[in-house]
C-alpha cells in the first residue's frame, strides 16, 4: 500500500467515558511517531464540529496537556449525540464533512465512539470512495455500555464497573451498619438496553454479606412481583438488602419500568431518556415490603470517576488509540479495531480489526448464562469476564488543594474557513 | 485523679462516615496502650447494643482486623438512630444502659456520634454520678455535616467534601463535552439543615469553568425565580451549567424544597427525611429554562467513599478517637474531645476538650460570609477553611479482583447475660 501524507481528524462522540481521552492520547502520540501525519486537527464537539468546521489544532498542544489526557476523564474535544442517518438521507451532511476534510487536507479520519459513530464512519468512508478522494477511516471504539459487537469489551467499560462496583461495596457498608433504621437501599446504574454494566459491578458480592444482594438486568424481563419477593428473602436472613437496578429494566412487555416524559424524554437519536427505576423500586421496597428504603444515584460520574480508574482500561484505551493509527498508516481503512482477549490468566489482550458495518448500529447484550437461573444475580462465569478488567488503579495527578488535577485543551484554531455549514 | 481500672465500651451512632472506624481503632489501640482498660466491649449498632446487651470483646480481634478498621469505611460496630430523650422521659433506658455496663465491669464508656449522641452520652454520665458509680465518659465527634459545635471540624467531614467534590469535578467535565446535548447537571449533596458539605465541595471550581458553577446551600432561603436567573446567567456565559445543591434547601418560609411524605417521610429522631432536591431543580431548570438536565444523588455511597478519603481526615480521627482514651485514663469524664486549627499553612491541628452538655443539640451553621452576596457560590474565606482537610490520600487495600478490601469484625460474644432489655 502506498504511503499516504496529510491531515489527520480526530474526534470524539456519544456519552464521555473515564479512559476516551487515553485513546485521544494513543492517536495524538502515535500519529506524531508515524512521520506521515502532518498535524493531528481536533473537531469541537464530535462531528458537529466538522460540520460546523469547529476545529483545532491539536498538534500545537503542549507535550504536557497531551500527556494529561491519560489522566483526564471524559470528552477533551467535546462530544456530541448528532446523529447521521443513510448516505441517502444525510447526503448533505456527508458531503459537507467530505467538503471540510479536503480544504484542510485530512487524509486520516479517527472517530472514538460507540456504534452510531461506526456508522457515520463507514458512510464517511463509502463517500470518499465514490468521490475518488484517498481517505484512510478508522474506528476506535468507546462505551461504558459494552454492548459493541465483534470486541471482547470496550475500553470505558472497565473503569466504569471499578467504580461502580465500588460504590456500591460502600453503599453496602453504609446498610450493613444502619439497617436498624434504613434497612434497604436501591443503587442505578447506567448501560440503557445492556446489563453489561450492572452484571459488572456486581462482583463486589464477594461473600453473602456484601451488597449488591439483588442484580437485575434489562435482558431479563422485569417482575414487580418476583422482586417483592427477591427481598423479602433477603431481608429475611441479612436483616438489610441492597438492590442494584439498571437503568434500562424493562417489565414482560418491553416497556420501561419507568420512562421521562416530556420534551426532553428522547435524546436526538431517538432514544428514550432513562432514569427513575431507583426511585420507583425504592416506593416498591417501602410499600410492598415495609422497608424503610434509600436509593443512590450516581448517574454521569459514574463515567468520568477517574479517581479510581482501572488501569487496565486506561492501557486499552490507549492501545486501541494507537493501534488504529498504525493501521491506517499502513494503508486499512473501515475497520474499527477491536480488543482480543488472549488469556484470562494472566490476563492479556491484543487487539484486531473488525469491518465498520459489521460494528455500526449492531447491539451486544449480556449473555444470559452471565446471570443466574432466577434473574437476580451473577454467574461465576461472569464475574471471570469481569475481573481481569479491573486490575490496576490508574495514576491521577493531585493538586497541593487535595483535588485531581485534570488537563483542558488549549484549542489554538485551525485558520482557514471554508463556507459556512447550514443545518 | 486516682486510676480507675475496669473495661471500656465503645459505641458508634447515627450515620456513618468513611473515618468512623480510624476513631474506634484509635480508641482501641490507645485503650490497649494504656495499661488501665481491661478489655474494650463494642456495642452491637449503637446503644441499641448496650439496650440489648448485644455487646462482643473487641479485644479478642486479630490485630490485623483492627489495624484494617483505619481503611474500612461505614460503622464496624454497627450503628443506629435511635434516639434517648431527657433523663426524666428515658430513665428506664438510661437505668438500663448503667446496668448493663455495672454488670460487665464498664468503667469507660466512649460513644463516637454526634450532638443526639454527646446527649445521651452526657445524661448517662449524669445518671452515673446521682448513682455513684464510678464511670468515666468521653464523646468522640463524627458527623459528615460538620454542625457541632465547639469543634474547628467534626471527622468524616473531610473525606465526604474530597469525594463530593471530586464527584462535582467530574460529572462537570461530562457536561462540558457533552453540553451540545445535556446541558445542565444538578449533583445533590446531603448535610441536613447545614451548607457545610455543600459549601465545602464548591472548591472544585478553580476556574470559571470549572464545575460547580452554582452553589446553594440550606442556610439561605432559595428562591425558584432567582434559581432561574442564575442558571439562565451561567448558560449565557458557559453554554452550560452545574449546580451543586443541599438536600436541605428551603424557601423563604423555611419549608423544605421538597420533603417525602407517607410512613417514612420522618427518621425516629423525628427529623424529616429529605430527599427530592435534585429532581425538583432538574424538572425547574428544564420547564423554566428550557435546557435538558441531569441530575446526579450520589446518596450514602459519599459519606463511605475509603478508596478516595482524605488522609487529614483518617488521622484526625484516629487522633481524636485515641485523644479520648488517654483524657478519660487520666480522669477526666464529660467531654467531647475537640480539633483545634493551629494553624492554616502549614496546616496543623491539635486537641482540646469541650463539655459534652455544650456540644449536645448544638447546630454549628454556615457561616453567611463563606457564601458570596447573591448566596449562590463561595467565598475565598470558605475555601481557606475547606482546602487543608482534603491534603492526602488514605492509602486503602486492592484485592486481586481490582476492588477494594474493606474488614469486618469476627464479633466474639461476651459470655454473661444480665435479664433481657424490654423496650
Amino acid at each position: 500500500m502506498a504511503k499516504l501524507r496529510g491531515k489527520a481528524l480526530v474526534a470524539q462522540s456519544g456519552g464521555p467515558t473515564t479512559v476516551i481521552n487515553s485513546s485521544l492520547c494513543g492517536v495524538i502520540q502515535e500519529c506524531a511517531r508515524s512521520g506521515d501525519v502532518d498535524a493531528v486537527y481536533g473537531a469541537h464537539n464530535g462531528i458537529l464540529g466538522v460540520l460546523h468546521e469547529d476545529l483545532f489544532d491539536v498538534t500545537k498542544e503542549s507535550a504536557e496537556i497531551i500527556e494529561g489526557l491519560k489522566r483526564t476523564p471524559s470528552a477533551a474535544l467535546g462530544s456530541c449525540r448528532y446523529k447521521l442517518k443513510s448516505l441517502e438521507d444525510s447526503r448533505r451532511d456527508y458531503e459537507r464533512i467530505l467538503e471540510v476534510f479536503k480544504a484542510h487536507g485530512v487524509r486520516y479520519f479517527f472517530y472514538i465512539g460507540g456504534n452510531d459513530s461506526m456508522d457515520t464512519a463507514d458512510r464517511l468512508a463509502q463517500l470518499a470512495r465514490e468521490e475518488d478522494y484517498e481517505l484512510r477511516v478508522m474506528g476506535v471504539p468507546k462505551t461504558i455500555d459494552n454492548d459493541l459487537a465483534e470486541t471482547d469489551h470496550t475500553p470505558g467499560y472497565a473503569s466504569e464497573v471499578k467504580y461502580l462496583a465500588t460504590t456500591v461495596m460502600e453503599s453496602g457498608r453504609d446498610t450493613e451498619a444502619l439497617y436498624t433504621f434504613d434497612t434497604a437501599t436501591v443503587v442505578e446504574a447506567m448501560g440503557r438496553n445492556a446489563g453489561w454494566i450492572t452484571a459488572g459491578a456486581a462482583v463486589a458480592h464477594r461473600v453473602e454479606e456484601d451488597a449488591p444482594h439483588l442484580v437485575y438486568v434489562p435482558e431479563i424481563p422485569f417482575s414487580v412481583e418476583r422482586f417483592v419477593k427477591d427481598v423479602k428473602a433477603v431481608h429475611g436472613k441479612l436483616g438489610r438488602v441492597v438492590v442494584l437496578a439498571a437503568e434500562g429494566l424493562q417489565d414482560e412487555n418491553g416497556n420501561y419500568l419507568t420512562s421521562q416524559t416530556g420534551s426532553f424524554a428522547k435524546d436526538s437519536f431517538g432514544h428514550v431518556q432513562l432514569g427513575g427505576v431507583a426511585e420507583t423500586l425504592k416506593a416498591v421496597v417501602e410499600k410492598e415490603c415495609g422497608l424503610k428504603c434509600r436509593y443512590n444515584k450516581p448517574g454521569t460520574a459514574q463515567r468520568n470517576a477517574m479517581h479510581f480508574a482501572s488501569l487496565t482500561d486506561v492501557n486499552e484505551a490507549y492501545m486501541v488509540g494507537a493501534q488504529a493509527v498504525k493501521e491506517a498508516v499502513a494503508g486499512k481503512s473501515g475497520f474499527m479495531v477491536t480488543i482480543i482477549r488472549e488469556s484470562d490468566r494472566p490476563y492479556r489482550a491484543g487487539t484486531g480489526l473488525a469491518g465498520l458495518a459489521k460494528v455500526a448500529n449492531g447491539e451486544k447484550f449480556l449473555p444470559r448464562d452471565f446471570m443466574n437461573e432466577a434473574g437476580n444475580h451473577i454467574t461465576d462465569k461472569c464475574a471471570r469476564y469481569v475481573r481481569p478488567l479491573l486490575a490496576g488503579e490508574a495514576p491521577i495527578k493531585i493538586g497541593a488543594d487535595g483535588l485531581p488535577e485534570y488537563v483542558r485543551f488549549k484549542r489554538y484554531p485551525v485558520g482557514k474557513k471554508t463556507a459556512e455549514y447550514k443545518a
